[in-house]
Parts: C-alpha cells; sequence; structure tokens
C-alpha cells in the first residue's frame, strides 16, 4: 500500500446498520476472530442501508449505527462472508480498507 | 487494491463541513449520482475546516458534521468537481479513498 | 493508489483513545505539525483500547473518541513515532492509512 510506513497493513472493516442490529454484529465480530471494535452510534443518512423509499429522501433515517473492527488479512475473508450472511435480510452495507495498524498483537 | 478479497472497489468520499452546510451538500451528492450518505454529526476539531484563527486553536470549533458517500470509480470525478465548487467560499474538507463494498449495486 | 484523480495523496491519521486522553493528543498533534483535526465523541466499543478484561466483553466501555488528522506524508512518521510514544501504558490504537485531499494547502 505504502513505502513510507512499515506499520503492518490489517483489513479495516466498517458497517452501517440499525442500531437495532448492532449487539447481533458485535457478537458475530467476537465469534469470528476480531479481538475489539469501535461503535459509532446516533447516525443519519439514507440509501447505503438499501431500504430507501421516497420520502426518505427529504426525512433522513436515524439510528443508525457504524461498527469500526480491525482484523489481520488471513482472518478478514471469514468475517466478510460472516456480515454478509448476516446482513440477508436487513438493512446494512460494509465497506473494506487497507489501513496500516500500530500494536498488531491487539488485533490477533 | 487488494488481492485478499475481491469485492468491487468503489470511491468513499468523507466530507467534513459546518452543519449548515450539511443539506446543500447531501443535495448535491444525489445530483450528482450518490445514492446514499451517511452523516456523522456534532463532531468537533478545528483547523481542517480551513478557517482557523489563533483563538480557535484553544477553542474547539463544534457543530461540524461528516457526510460520508461512497460511489462508483466512474462517478468519483463528477461528485468531486461538483463538491470542490460546493466548498469555495464555505469552510470544509474533504477526503477521497478507495474502499471494497459488498451489495455494489446499492451504489449504483 | 488509484489513478481515477490526481488529488494528492495524504497520511490519514485515526486514533481511537479514552476522552480524558484527547487533549494531549490534540496537543501532541499541533506540536508535530498538524494543522487541524477532527473529534468523533461519545464512542462506545472495546478491546481496541488493548484494556479488555473478561467483564468486558459484554460491558462495552464508553466515552472513548476518535481524533481524525491528516498531514503531508513527509510528516507521517514523525507524527506515528509521537503517538506512539503517548500510547506508551494508555489505551488507545491508530490506524494509518492514504487518502486524497482536495486543499492540500490547508494540511501543510
Amino acid at each position: 500500500m505504502t513505502t513510507w510506513t512499515d506499520l503492518p497493513i490489517m483489513a479495516k472493516i466498517e458497517v452501517v446498520i440499525d442500531g437495532d442490529d448492532v449487539p447481533a454484529m458485535r457478537d458475530l465480530f467476537l465469534e469470528l476472530g476480531a479481538t475489539g471494535y469501535t461503535a459509532v452510534t446516533g447516525l443519519s443518512g439514507f440509501g447505503h442501508g438499501g431500504h430507501h423509499h421516497g420520502r426518505l429522501l427529504f426525512n433522513d433515517r436515524a439510528s443508525q449505527s457504524m461498527l469500526i473492527t480491525v482484523v489481520p488479512i488471513e482472518k478478514a475473508e471469514g468475517l466478510i462472508a460472516g456480515i454478509r450472511r448476516l446482513l440477508e435480510g436487513r438493512s446494512g452495507v460494509f465497506f473494506v480498507s487497507e489501513t496500516h495498524v500500530s500494536r498488531p498483537d491487539y488485533f490477533t
């Protein structure tokens, strides 16, 4: 990814879901090998959740959360598959990026 | 970007702006092809908004928001140009990164 | 990083720390050349802070903050070293990614 830092690369996964689905997603993270997560609650927005109706275009849906977790690359594929299964039939999207981390032992 | 996932790559755009400018930015997103966004409100900070005076160095400016949207690469250039125009004469910065998404149909 | 935008690449640093440590981290950012930052407060989560005990697995720790700053690549190494030193003996993790920015003069 870069040559300007030798910090190890891991997979950063950001999931935007309804607040009601946070406990299930958090449990999934742990079950599939994540050692921690950070939650940003009280988000608003629309559309990326997948269920936007015309009227919602001007009435943002509240009570979304973003769960952020970082896992070693070798755990990412399994976690991604699990998140996809959990999101079936639910609102929500997720993004997967590469990031460098300090303290890699915290994530393994 | 990576070889460890075959999820499609899109452009993730994060805009940090004053809360007052959120409606105009949200409308711009939609007009230029974004299918949704997520808003993190109530941010604090300074400087990245571009208008920091000496006294603000120690008095954080409140009421900023971050709008996050993800669009296909082919829509990114037009959206970036639109955001730049909207930010002229306003505080605010934006970041553009690559990210992998599930459910690419949600973003197109 | 990409070929679809000519916006300059910089280093985006995201630090997740206890709310009590925000002022020290913010001061470090400024001291080491960051021109601004954005703070997301009131986060919850566990584990990524590095100090999770068994009971915390099911009792999320509140009052974390994420500080986001963007600096030119040539300033990133020094800032990363400073953050690592500050985090010694404290909870907290940080992520370093590449991002494209508009208005590069805001960050230098």
